[in-house]
């Protein structure tokens, strides 16, 4: 179950980046889950990565080995998060980068590993080490689609994005897969999500555009809450294309570059939430007319965490009542009430502290009935506005982390 | 559905205060929904009211007739919210008032109304209107029974507690009732509570202990996170026990009343968890260890709140990893996973940063297979300690709240 059409991007070859798959059993077996992204030398590679206390090991590695900024693989495994497993688990990831610096000749730290699904369970790192080989053997430029899908582990589908840009008399390309399905939130929540580009992007700019884009998308979405231990978005940048050299982000370039990208991030992000467990609508929440970014940002969580919301909207039913009630309760200092207007898509159901003169029934429950819509509000207070995207909560969701241990 | 035996105390009649129910067609035909508590003069009266900031017309009343201090009536009606109703739903609320003033003699400002049901629909007046005579002729001080019943919406059974206490040589009473299923969250979500008690006290410390109360108590229960519009607590203490007027919180007459008292208002905000919408399982979620009073609280409503860890509890999933990345988002400024332990009641699950060496998965699904038991929380670095009852998430919420419009 996800939401809108299963429709895959033509997925653009990135020059400099080849991609093996391997099975290693760790996930149900016949099914891929060792991924391995092979980087060209002098590329740049930066990322973030969640900010729970709680990281797992891998992620701990993966940041210490991203500073040393010499990256030439990415061994990313799924069926096991390698989480809350302390020093053993630490051993154990180390071991799987060892082994892969091993067999390609280079340094353990230009190996960043990653991990995701159960948590509490010990790294099988044989069975990875052991599939090592096949991952590199199958190494191929055009492996883009089948990674998308060994990295999946609740996801009903693999998530992609692509597009190709100019830039002054070159073509850049950008092409990202991601992974994701419960458990998504700001900060990273389980979610992986790994974009190349041939542009040449200087070190310093694609450090501070990994951060803006992944704020303006990862950052931006929310399925249930709650935020996961292992998440990292990573992009390299190899610098075939032969573009003149990105530096400054103010430049005419690097602002068509940042606008692809994040649109990129944003596609890759918004199927996470299509494929949400057990969504069944994709539903937009704008808040604008704030004071401060920060009310925006809280009212439109408030709205999106709120589970009398998510299942009412799972119902398609226009309750305007618990979004006033949730908008009410966000927080936001002396908020006039009677200031606040909202609407499903472009139908007022809000003004005057109450239901719209203007509005039907029948209105809200066309827009509430689609499977893509937007809750847009003003609070009518100030200029700033954010945007989040999020699902309903279904019967669906509860069935799946009931059954599924995470 | 709700977590327990459904055991209805012996409920204390409380002299100078006498209850009145009626059917005014609001809910159901057939089912009661007026209530009215009639209060001697002289009593004390205090309460606390949602913090939403959309609070429902009635509320708004209600805080200004409590000022009066002159309170001889509450008009409670369920089945109707009377929620962002604007002017017309204030001069509903107010025209139920001004009818009970006329047929009972006293200032409209004496009569304090409480709305609880759909929110957004206008109250129907003369619903209510039509049937005060019958429930003015019904006033019984043996009527709190009927009165739990009365007040329900979604409830599936009436919560009520009574208590005697000994102050010097007098026995004072206590007897309360409340009401809300859904919608639970801290700051009076929605929810309705009404304790009597004949005990003397000063207006000043029952307005401190009414606050003290509901902060202990309702204050600290989750269910779904959101917050209502109308959600109110009352207190009435009639001085009919003869007492010495309690006046200084720290003498040891007031000590123990206030201990009575807060221990009621306990058992009524606990029902409400019990009574959850879709409730299985009844948790106390306790953390201890904190630097400050504030993170613990963070920490137990980031436990409370995640849809992962209530969904696991509903499946009997001691599933720890959901728990520590709980922990782990809460926000917990710098926090030393190393020196976080976690119990399933006394059972260790986590300590050292991941799953307790002596933990087996058998001892923590005994525990969680239980209808009650805590999430207990060490985050060792501090001596404050917070704790909050809250419930699990099930199919039957999905249902429930996709079905019913509140």
């Amino acid at each position: 179950m996800a939401v809108g059409p299963d429709i895959w991007p033509e997925m653009h070859i990135i020059d400099g980046v080849r991609i093996g798959v391997a099975q290693g059993g760790i996930k149900r077996a016949g099914r891929d889950d060792v991924t391995l992204f092979e980087i060209c030398e002098g590329a740049r590679v930066a990322g973030v990565f969640t900010q729970n206390a709680f990281c797992a090991e891998p992620v701990k590695i993966a940041k210490q080995h991203l500073a040393k900024q010499n990256v030439r693989y990415l061994l990313i495994n799924s069926g096991n998060a390698n989480a809350c497993t302390g020093k053993l688990g630490n051993a154990a990831a180390m071991k799987t980068c060892n082994a892969l610096a091993g067999l390609t000749q280079v340094d353990a730290s230009s190996v960043i590993p990653f991990s995701t699904g159960v948590i509490g369970e010990l790294l099988p790192a044989d069975k990875i080490i052991n599939v090592l080989p096949q991952a590199i053997e199958s190494l191929d430029a055009d492996n883009w689609t089948r990674a998308g899908r060994s990295i999946m582990t609740t996801d009903t589908r693999p998530k992609g994005a692509s597009c190709e840009v100019n830039l002054g008399d070159k073509v850049v390309k950008i092409t990202g897969i991601s992974k994701g399905a419960g458990m998504i939130n700001p900060n990273m929540a389980t979610m992986l999500a790994y974009i190349a580009t041939d542009a040449d992007v200087d070190q310093a700019l694609l450090n501070k555009l990994a951060k803006r884009a992944a704020n303006l998308s990862f950052n931006r979405i929310t399925i249930d809450g709650d935020t996961s231990t292992n998440d990292a978005c990573m992009v390299i940048a190899t610098g075939k294309a032969g573009n003149a050299t990105l530096v400054d982000e103010a430049s005419p370039e690097a602002e068509t570059f940042a606008f692809a990208l994040i649109d990129v991030y944003q596609q890759l992000a918004q199927q996470i939430v299509r494929d949400g467990e057990g969504a069944t609508k994709f539903i937009s929440v704008h808040v604008r007319g704030g004071a401060t970014h920060q009310e925006c940002v809280d009212v439109a969580y408030a709205i999106a965490h709120s589970p009398l919301i998510k299942t009412a909207m799972f119902a398609s039913d226009p309750n305007w009542g618990r979004i006033i009630c949730a908008i009410g309760y966000a927080g936001v200092p002396n908020l006039d009430v009677d200031g606040v207007k909202v609407w499903l898509d472009e139908t007022l159901i809000v003004e005057d502290g109450g239901r719209a003169a203007s509005y039907t029934e029948e209105q809200g429950q066309a827009v509430v009935s689609k499977a893509e819509f937007a809750i847009n509000v003003d609070l009518g207070r100030g200029d700033f506005e954010d945007v989040i995207w999020t699902s309903d909560l279904s019967h669906e969701y509860i069935r799946i982390n009931a059954e599924y241990r995470s």
